[in-house]
């Protein structure tokens, strides 16, 4: 046994069943080792932003880390975006980054280069290999610390003489993992009284708070209280749809998210932290929060969401309160061009219980959010870090972790361009995916941005640097070459039909949507 | 005016004419400013790692940098594997990374990360914005260490609020680029004795020691003592092809390259160093030169190449030679199935003059390029830091440095993959560039790797995580999605076809070519 099988081995009586992969030469121990573990499935994707967009998407649905397999410091830059996103996002994620052989490091060959340095940015926690004995510790410690609650990205680093060397087997106890904290008592009484205040008071939720075992009792508060639910804009995941209890989204833009909680006297933050503008404008705030409200910061993304969620319930007597819970909606559609209010529509009457969405539809997003709430009950994913060319490779990730649920990539064509690749790993595993590819031709936020931070009268470079219509780009076209069956849409019928066929079959399907 | 205005003002009066760009929010106003000065070309790109790959062929070619606009951390990210590979090849490239305005950071916002951090291990120099007059100057003190000989990867931070914030008008001072460093008397001495002595003797070339006019020298050199000239086996650029001076080049493989320089009594170094295997491998040698061998380090890369060169043949009394020069050739096709070597062939043939090639073929770039030595003169360009996806933005580069010049991107499908957004720009800017993709559905190279680094007996799981046949990816298809005009050619004579329409045309052409 070499040091790479003495890590995969332990890796996998730990539970780690995938492994998100795009070796180089100086992984290929690493790549036997998982050849020779059958608990471990490999998944190889062709960029490293869809391995990380990926093991984010993993995370988000198995509460566990998937491993990521990448190419030396390079390989790691290259998954460091989403990494970020993941980051934002509390997913647990388990990098393995190989390395030269140690003894190889002092000549300076061209893939040599800071690792360390490139994951310090997005890691939570980072271990270099010192022998090929630690080799399996490291790794083992790595995946504990990824899973703090709620989660965390961790890397280690593994030299390939390491992985190399011959060693004795040696099975390593698993990381015992640590409770997650709990909130204090007197936050907790604070809380209580100003829920029973009678005055306007509001649960911001985010993080684990918005599961549906937590939500339960965040709806039975609002039933012994009145007090409204809202989520933050970006959260790794919601529970959401029929049945489950619903929640408020804050707007995203700044002046908007402000004027949305200026009337709370009170809000109690669980499971996120108070709001700020995603980005800073001329003249406009970055704290959103009304001023003199009562801030109660009951429980930030790393305490236990459950119990604070229930001993507030617990506090304000509402245990045996029955939640209000969300209806069936079906709606009627509305025939002609397709848009992302009638897209919004289509799917809350044909998206099967237990769905689940990867949401990076930017702009149209939001209007399929607002209109789906009323659908079967379903898993909600947002882009958490702001860096696009997270969506595809999250449903990906997600499918793996849940591949007897149906997934939908609700994606805007500009993010989609950043991890294209993604398509032909969802092709090659046969995921249960629907890619609905909202095209554009535009990176339409920015053409409001570009106002709102000051630009008066933007000229034709500044309007082309947003535009992407020349040349179009022929989405479906795409999708085909990369092996995904596709077709394209521009009026209500044939996307409804696109998307009922779609729910109908088990497998890829590609939906190009022209708004 | 205001300070995006300033420094962009700056920049275009001390030379930048080219911006590529790929930005977000926090970079409107450089967008605005960029808009209102005609002396830069704004260049949009669908992905960072496109926007650095396009720095770094712009940089090889125009031997002064080209502005990235890249949006915070996250965006920086993305681009910084190619970057890894432009700091290996000395390209000048200057980053502008959009940030949060500074009093927003304090809020942690999603976007928010460490800057500095991610720039770290790619950059030579980095500075960030102190207020919205610094900008200027900061922008202006990365332009020149840029242009540290032969050229450098540097990045400043501009953030958003000293971008927006109104200021007078203020005209800095080009920074004063300081002259190479010189080699030193005593080892031009080593090397002249050495070249004289009539033992086994190279001299081996990197950097700009592979431009024509230094080679000239270096031809003269070999006409008066019939030493050799060997390349290092990835280099930023050669000049080569008819009427230039041949240079051998060093093989990829440690074992083959250690056995390529075993004879040699003597090995001076010109704009590189000793050479060193690419990786390392189980009881394979790291250090490539022979044991007790004269290692003459007369010029390390950035230390004048010219003036090394041209002092040697001073030093050897070789002024007055005449060079050996290469002869052109013509090729006959050997008809059938077409291969890397009927291609090589072909585009000896077909290449006109002044073509500049990115070489990112991979294990059949290598065949392509020791049959294309009798083309006429022209460019190559390989892959310096080993990170794969540098071909195709490295080719967009290099046309918008040199747009009257036929650009060809030989490229391997494993690595097209990585930067296929590339394919977009290259559409849009209508740029003269034949994309040649070698679609062998494989990553050749690891499967050749997976045994050199002592995986004896591969199951499937490791040849699956190597092969791209499932899905086989439809590239044609992939290229007319991004608006290039795309043939698959599988006959030496179809091949031979294609590239003729493709030299005889101007503008973007795409040929898969199945390997």
């Amino acid at each position: 046994m070499n040091g790479a099988e003495n890590l995969i081995n332990n890796l996998a009586e730990a539970g780690v069943e995938l492994c998100l992969a795009n070796p180089g030469t100086s992984e290929m121990q690493l790549v036997a080792a998982i050849d020779k573990q059958p608990k471990i499935r490999a998944v190889l994707c062709l960029y490293e932003g869809v391995v990380s967009g990926a093991a984010d998407g993993y995370g988000r649905m198995a509460d566990k880390p998937a491993l990521t397999l990448l190419h030396l410091g390079p390989g790691f830059a290259n998954a460091s975006s989403n990494l970020h996103n993941a980051r934002r996002a509390y997913s647990p994620v388990l990098n393995m980054i190989g390395d030269h052989a140690t003894y190889h490091l002092q000549y300076d060959a061209p893939l040599t280069a800071d690792i360390e340095g490139f994951a310090r940015p997005v890691s939570s926690w980072i271990g270099t290999s010192t022998s090929p004995e630690n080799l399996a510790e490291i790794g083992m410690e790595a995946w504990g610390q990824s899973q703090v609650y709620p989660g965390r990205v961790t890397s280690f680093i593994a030299p390939a003489d390491h992985a190399w060397t011959d060693l004795e087997a040696k099975s390593i106890p698993t990381p015992a993992l640590e409770q997650a904290p709990k909130c204090h008592a007197e936050d907790l009484a604070r809380a209580a009284e100003a829920l029973r205040s009678g005055e306007p008071c509001a649960i911001m939720l985010g993080g684990r708070a918005l599961r549906a075992s937590e939500l339960e009792f965040a709806g039975k508060i609002v039933a012994a209280t009145g007090c409204r639910l809202i989520s933050e804009t970006f959260y790794a995941r919601r529970e959401r749809g029929t049945g489950r209890v619903p929640v408020e989204r804050l707007p995203y833009f700044g002046e908007q998210a402000q004027a949305y909680i200026a009337e709370f006297k009170h809000l109690i933050f669980i499971g996120t932290k108070p709001p700020v503008s995603f980005f800073a404008y001329p003249n406009k705030p970055s704290w959103l929060s009304p001023d003199g409200a009562n801030i109660i910061e009951l429980a930030d993304v790393s305490t236990d969401a459950l119990d604070a969620l229930s001993r507030l319930a617990d506090a304000v007597n509402a245990t045996t309160e029955k939640p209000v819970r969300q209806e069936r909606q079906q709606h009627e559609l509305e025939h002609g061009a397709i848009n992302a209010l009638e897209l919004g529509k289509i799917l809350t009457n044909r998206m099967p219980e237990d769905t689940i969405v990867s949401d990076e539809g930017a702009t149209n997003g939001l209007w399929v959010y607002a209109m789906t709430e009323g659908a079967a009950a379903h898993d909600w994913m947002t882009l958490t870090g702001g860096s696009i060319g997270q969506g595809l490779p999250l449903a990906l990730g997600a499918s793996l972790a849940r591949p007897n649920q149906k997934v939908i990539a609700l994606q805007a064509d500009g993010s989609a361009m950043y991890t294209v690749q993604a398509l032909w790993s969802i092709a090659r595993e046969q995921c249960d995916i629907t890619v609905i590819l909202l095209n554009n031709s535009s990176y339409a936020i920015l053409n409001i941005e570009l106002e709102r931070v000051g630009v008066a009268d933007p000229g034709p470079t500044a309007k082309s640097l947003l535009d992407l219509s020349n040349p179009v780009i022929k989405w479906a076209e795409i999708a085909k070459g990369m092996g995904i069956e596709a077709c394209t849409v521009t009026t209500v019928a044939d996307c409804d039909a696109a998307v009922e066929r779609a729910m109908a079959q088990k497998g890829p399907y590609f939906i190009e949507v022209i708004v």
